[in-house]
C-alpha cells in the first residue's frame, strides 16, 4: 500500500507531508531521547479529518503519533515504529471564551501564551506554566503542571471536556461545562495524562481564572536546602495566598548570578509569587518574611513592581538555559520525580551528593508545595561515558522517590523515558491500564511504545 | 448452591448476616428510591476478607454492592437484583495520619466527623463536608463534594490513592503518595465516582488541610438571587479567600426562621465562610461587605465568634430537617443538577417557577461557587400524585440543565435515579464507559443497574 498517496485521498494533498525537513523535525523532541523518522506528516484542521486518519490507520494498524510543537522532555512525540506524525498546528483556533463562566474552548495546537494573550483582554488568565510555550492538547496529554500548580493545580484539573477522536474515529465528548459532577466515570480524567495513547484530542474546554486583583513577588536566602524547605512549609499552612513557591538551590543561584549579572547570596533560596486581594495582601506579606525569618533567612526581597517581578521569574524559567549557554557542548537532563512533602529535603539533599559522586554539574531546583523537584543535569550528548553517568544518577534519583512513596514523573510525563519504572511504581494495577488501553486502542495504532509495553 | 453457608466458609460466621432487621437496613438509603432485600449481608474485617468474597461471587456471577452507612442519596446502595450487601463498617480505622504529608490512611468505614476529631488534635482538618456524617469510603464512591468544594474541591480532589479490590479478588493500589503525578493512566480519578461497580474500596489516602489561622462567617440578604449570584461573583473573582458561599432561597429562610426562632430578612442569602491568615482577613472582610452593598444587600452581618459561626451553618444543614420537621407526612426529595455559573440564577429561577406551577413545596439553595444548586422538593411518599408531579420536576430541572451545559448531578451521584440521562448526557462516551466496566467487571457482580445499563 502507497501509504502517503492513500492518505492523500483522505485529506487535501497540502496537508500530507513526506518532506525530508519536516520528517526530521518530527522525528524528534527536546530531550535526549533518539530520534527516529515517521514515515509521513499530516497536518489535519478538523476533528472530522482526525477520525478520517485514525480510522483508516486503525483499518491498516499503521502507527499514529500526536504532535504538538515538541515540547516534550521523556520523548513522547518521537514516532518509534514509523507511521503517522499527526501534527495539530494547523487546529490552533480559540473557539470560545466565556468570562461569566470561567472557561474557554480551544482547539489542541493553541499555545498557552496565545491563549493568555487573548484572555488578557477580558481579565482573565490561564494558569498553568510549564516554562515551554507548549499547546494545550500537548499540556493535557501529559498533564502538565509547572510553577503554579501550588495555587491552582495541574493540566487534570483545569481540563472540564474534552472532544477525543478514538483508534476508530469515533467522535466523543467527555464531560461537560459545569464546575463540578458526579455523573458516569470520570473520562476527562483518565484521557488526560494519556499521551495520545488513548485517543486524539481536538478540543478542549478549559478553567480559566481572573487576573488576581494584587500579586506580590519575593525571593529569600536560606542557610540551607531544609531551612528553605521548612520556611515553604509554614508559609503554605497558614492561609497565605501563595501562588508560586520555588526552591533554587545554591549551585542554581550561582549560575543565575552568571548568567544575569545579579549579586543574589549563594545560598539556597525561594523565589515567591502571592495572588490576592489588595486589602488582604499588605499583612500577609509582613507574615511571610517573619516566617522566613524564623527559619534564618538571611536575606529578603520583595520585587514590587511587574518590571523586578518579571526579571525574577525570568532568572527562574530560564535557569536551564543559564547552565546549558554557560557550558560549552553541554545539553541538559531533566529529572522529574515527585515525592511526599515531608521527603522533599532529604531528595533533594540525595540528588547533590548522587550527582557529585558521579562528577556531573547542573542545579536542582523544586516546586516545593508539591514535592516536585528537577535535576538539570549537564551532559555533553557525546560522551557516552558522561550520559551514561547522568543516567544513573536519574534512575537512582527514580528509586530513592519510589521507596518513599513517590512517583518517577511529577509531571514531565512517562513517554518511553520512564517505561521501565510503570511495573515498579504501580504493581498489578498496570495490568488494569493495560486492559482499558487495549479496549479503546484494540489494534495499538496509537502513540505505540509509550507509557507501558501493551503485549 | 447456599450462598450464606458457602460465604460462612468464606468468613467467621458472626460476619455474614440474614437477620431480618439487618437484611431491611441494607435494603435502602436515604432517598425516596424503593427498597430492596439483598439476600445476605457480610461484614468483612480485611481486604482479604473482601477479596475471597468478590472472587467467590465473581465465580458465582452472585451480585455485591458495597454499604457504607446508607446515606446515599439516588439509591446507589440498594441491591435492586439480591445478593450481596458488602457493609463495610467493620473497616473503620484510621491507619495513619502523616500532618507533614499533609495525608491520612484510613479504611472505607470510616466517617468524616470520625476522622475530623481525631484530626484536630494535630491541627488538621479533611475538608469535604456532605453534610450527612457518611463513610469516607462512600464518599469517594460517589464523588461527593458540599458547601467547601468551592475552596478545597471535590471528593476526587482530596483522593490520593486507593486500595481497591476488582471483581476478581485481585488488589490494586492506583496511586502514590506524592502530591503530584504524570506517571501512567488516572485510575484513581477512575475510580472515584465510580459508585462501587468497578471494584470494592478497602483503604483510601487522603489529602488533608491545616485549620486555618483566621475563620469568619457572615450572613447577607440580598432583594433577589440574580443580585445575590452577582455579589457571589463579585467576591470569588476578588482573590478573597472564600471557604463556603451558599445561596439561600426566600422560601429557605422563611422556613429557617420557623425552625430557629431567627428574623433573618425574608429575602434570598448568601451565608459566607472565609479561611485565612489572620493578617489577610481584616481588610478582605471590609472588601465584602462592600462587594455585597453594591449588589443591593440590605443586612450584612457577621457572625464573629465560633458559637455565631456553629449556628449559622446548623441552620444551613439542618433545613432539609426544618422543611420535614414542619410538614407532616412529608419527606425530602433533592434534585442535584449542576450548570455552568452564568446559567444558576436562571436556573434557580426556573426551579422555583416550575415547583410554583406544579404545586410543590420547598427550598432551593446553591453552593453558588461551583453551580451546583438543590430543590429541596416535599413530597408526601403515600401521595403518588404528589410523588409523580415531584419526580417531573426533577426531570425537568434535569432537562434545563443538560440544554445548558450542565449536568444531572452535581454531588450526589448518578445511582438508580440518573440512569435515564446518562445516554443524553454523555452520547456516544457511555460506550467507552460501558466498555470499561465491561472490561473490569465481565460478569456484572458489582453494583449491577446503577450508572448505566451495563448490557
Amino acid at each position: 500500500m502507497d501509504l502517503v498517496n492513500e492518505l492523500r485521498r483522505i485529506l487535501p494533498a497540502e496537508q500530507v507531508s513526506t518532506n525530508a525537513t519536516v520528517l526530521e523535525q518530527h522525528s524528534k523532541d527536546e530531550s535526549y531521547h533518539t530520534p527516529h523518522l515517521p514515515d509521513v506528516v499530516v497536518f489535519p484542521k478538523t476533528a472530522e479529518e482526525v477520525s478520517r486518519v485514525l480510522a483508516f490507520a486503525d483499518k491498516h494498524s499503521i502507527p499514529v503519533v500526536p504532535f504538538g510543537v515538541g515540547s516534550s522532555l521523556e520523548g513522547h512525540v518521537i514516532p518509534y515504529e514509523g507511521g503517522i506524525s499527526l501534527d495539530m498546528q494547523l487546529m490552533n483556533r480559540i473557539l470560545d471564551i466565556s468570562p461569566d463562566d470561567f472557561l474557554v474552548t480551544v482547539q489542541p495546537g493553541v499555545t498557552r501564551l496565545q491563549l493568555n494573550k487573548e484572555l488578557k483582554r477580558y481579565g482573565l488568565f490561564f494558569s498553568v506554566d510549564p516554562g515551554a510555550d507548549a499547546t494545550l492538547g500537548g499540556m493535557a496529554a501529559t498533564n502538565a503542571s509547572g510553577t503554579t500548580a501550588v495555587r491552582y493545580g495541574v493540566m487534570r484539573d483545569q481540563v472540564r471536556d474534552l472532544e477525543v477522536v478514538l483508534a476508530d474515529g469515533r467522535i466523543i465528548h467527555t464531560g461537560r461545562r459545569s464546575p463540578k459532577s458526579s455523573s458516569g466515570y470520570n473520562l476527562t480524567g483518565l484521557f488526560v495524562g494519556s499521551e495520545g495513547t488513548l485517543g486524539v484530542f481536538t478540543e478542549l474546554t478549559l478553567k480559566v481564572y481572573g487576573i488576581p486583583e494584587s500579586v506580590m513577588a519575593a525571593r529569600a536566602s536560606f542557610p540551607s536546602v531544609e531551612s528553605a524547605v521548612k520556611a515553604a512549609a509554614s508559609i503554605l499552612s497558614n492561609g497565605i495566598p501563595v501562588a508560586r513557591i520555588e526552591l533554587l538551590d545554591q549551585r542554581s543561584i550561582q549560575q543565575i548570578n552568571i548568567h544575569n549579572h545579579t549579586s543574589y547570596p549563594e545560598q539556597p533560596a525561594l523565589f515567591l509569587e502571592f495572588h490576592g486581594s489588595a486589602a488582604g495582601m499588605d499583612g500577609d506579606m509582613e507574615n511571610v518574611k517573619e516566617l522566613c525569618a524564623e527559619e534564618g533567612s538571611q536575606e529578603f526581597v520583595f520585587a514590587s513592581d511587574a518590571e523586578e517581578r518579571t526579571r525574577l521569574w525570568e532568572a527562574r524559567h530560564n535557569l536551564a538555559y543559564a547552565f546549558v549557554h554557560h557550558s560549552r557542548g553541554k545539553q541538559q537532563m531533566s529529572t522529574d520525580v515527585c515525592v511526599p512533602l515531608s521527603e522533599l529535603p532529604g531528595a533533594v539533599l540525595y540528588a547533590r551528593k548522587m550527582m557529585d559522586e558521579y562528577g556531573l554539574d547542573g542545579g536542582l531546583l523544586g516546586h516545593v508545595g508539591d514535592g516536585n523537584y528537577h535535576a538539570l543535569i549537564l551532559v555533553d550528548p557525546d560522551d557516552p561515558d558522561e550520559l551514561e553517568r547522568a543516567l544513573k544518577v536519574n534512575s537512582y534519583l527514580v528509586e530513592y522517590a519510589l521507596s518513599r512513596g513517590g512517583t518517577c514523573t511529577g509531571e514531565h510525563g512517562v513517554g518511553v523515558g520512564k517505561v521501565k519504572y510503570q511495573r515498579q511504581e504501580f504493581g498489578e494495577a498496570i495490568e488494569i491500564m493495560r486492559s482499558i488501553k487495549l479496549t479503546l486502542d484494540p489494534n495499538g495504532i496509537l502513540n505505540p511504545g509509550k507509557i507501558f509495553p501493551v503485549r
